[in-house]
């Protein structure tokens, strides 16, 4: 533990990681806030990821393992009061763990190496908590990669990060990454590239999944524009049994992601 | 329209509708609030539902047909204030419309008539985002029941009302059912009932779901208690192919249900 206890919500260090919490600022400083202590031990599995660690004397004592970790991998630990950790966190609860991270994305190219089989590209996605979601459900399923496109959320944002549940630490990331050329690199990697919209002529249950696919989800209200829906080989929607308009989408992305998993493991 | 706009927050009118923001008096007045065009689309679309309508004089504009059909109806629709719908809504951005409804709720026994072949049970699911999300997709899924037991949310609460997106009023809802004996009445009803948690030792991929079956969704955090577990016919979990710990309850049900959806229809 560096130093005695912050209370002070103006001090330079608390300032320097309270303005984290602007998109502006993040992309400025090239750091992101992770909080709780399950993104907290996430992001300390990753080397050289954690540059900072607030705690409340509370949260030390109950995750001692984390602050026993962070100390062992030089990450400066700083106790801080709960007025501070009000200031740094977004929960109405705050778990009393806040890390400074560096920012872990790669560029697309990076993400795609190898042999990628399942991809998700969130294209216009608006709302943080769904492509959190969306994270969160492309890792369970698999995938080798989740790109946001330059008109999605920020995956830093920290209702992102806190929906992610820590699998923005576990996959490769892109973000603002442009449509059409994105769309392009993913076809010349050997992916078929699957819009997933309610205007599509097939369903997931009449499309043949077992190859490599990247998945399209679009905006929240509004699905995919026409020319994101012309680019991709097909457009494929998630067919509706009952009465309901729609899926959430974040729900629909995991229906989609899965039913590709499924496809690409079960003969 | 009845008479003029209704301005006064202390109104009686208005102190009626607002206390249906509470659980004891929805129980205590058998009513509840649909906010939203969407929400009071669907609850028009059902017989003697809607009790009355509130809405601006903007949305009466935009929702121009939901007012005429509301009319014809013999609906009362009163139009009130910004001050008296922000009153009334518990959204950020009010769409200027609120419905009155009686409750929609059907014994377990009559949800189950006929011969249904999948069914959604929520047993301690708390939160109502979770919630709605899961009755949305039970009911895009083809469900014929979704069944809220007694430790469960209720589904009335205005965020899982709005996070059903109209669902609610699409399919059967049971509320307030006891886990023991709903599970005994699925299983004479021909139901297989099957845990969706993290614990089971079979996953979605190995188990036949073509035919009628139940599944029985947890809490948020700590998935199924042993005893529910112990009751069902089998446990089964969603499988996990990347490094994620679990998925969001609702992502991880849309799941399941679709599979089940799926294997009922695709030979």
């Amino acid at each position: 533990m560096a130093g005695s206890e912050l209370t002070n919500v103006k001090s330079p260090r608390v300032k320097a990681a309270r303005r984290l919490t602007k998109r502006a600022f993040r992309d400025q400083d090239r750091k992101f806030l992770a909080e709780g202590p399950q993104a907290v031990r996430e992001a300390l599995r990753l080397a050289d990821v954690t540059l900072e660690l607030f705690t409340t004397a509370e949260a030390e004592l109950r995750h001692a393992e984390l602050i026993t970790e962070a100390t062992l991998q030089g990450v400066p630990v700083h106790r801080a009061s709960g007025e501070v950790m009000a200031e740094l966190t977004q929960t109405v609860t705050p778990q009393g763990l806040v890390a400074v991270c560096r920012l872990v994305h790669v560029p697309l190219e990076r993400a795609l190496e190898g042999t990628p089989r399942l991809v998700a590209l969130l294209a216009h996605v608006r709302d943080p908590g769904n492509a959190g979601t969306v994270m969160r459900a492309a890792d369970a399923a698999g995938a080798d990669a989740v790109v946001f496109t330059d008109a999605s959320v920020d995956p830093y944002n920290g209702k992102c990060v806190r929906a992610s549940a820590g699998s923005l630490f576990h996959l490769p990331v892109v973000i603002g990454a442009p449509v059409s050329p994105s769309v392009r690199q993913l076809k010349e990697r050997g992916l078929r590239v699957l819009a997933a919209d309610g205007a599509g002529k097939h369903t997931l249950d009449d499309v043949d999944l077992s190859g490599p696919t990247a998945w399209i989800f679009g905006n929240e209200a509004w699905g995919l524009p026409e020319e994101i829906r012309a680019e991709a080989d097909d457009v494929v929607r998630v067919p509706i049994y009952g009465q309901a308009e729609s899926l959430n989408l974040a729900t629909a992305a995991a229906v989609c992601l899965y039913s590709s998993a499924r496809a690409q493991r079960v003969p």
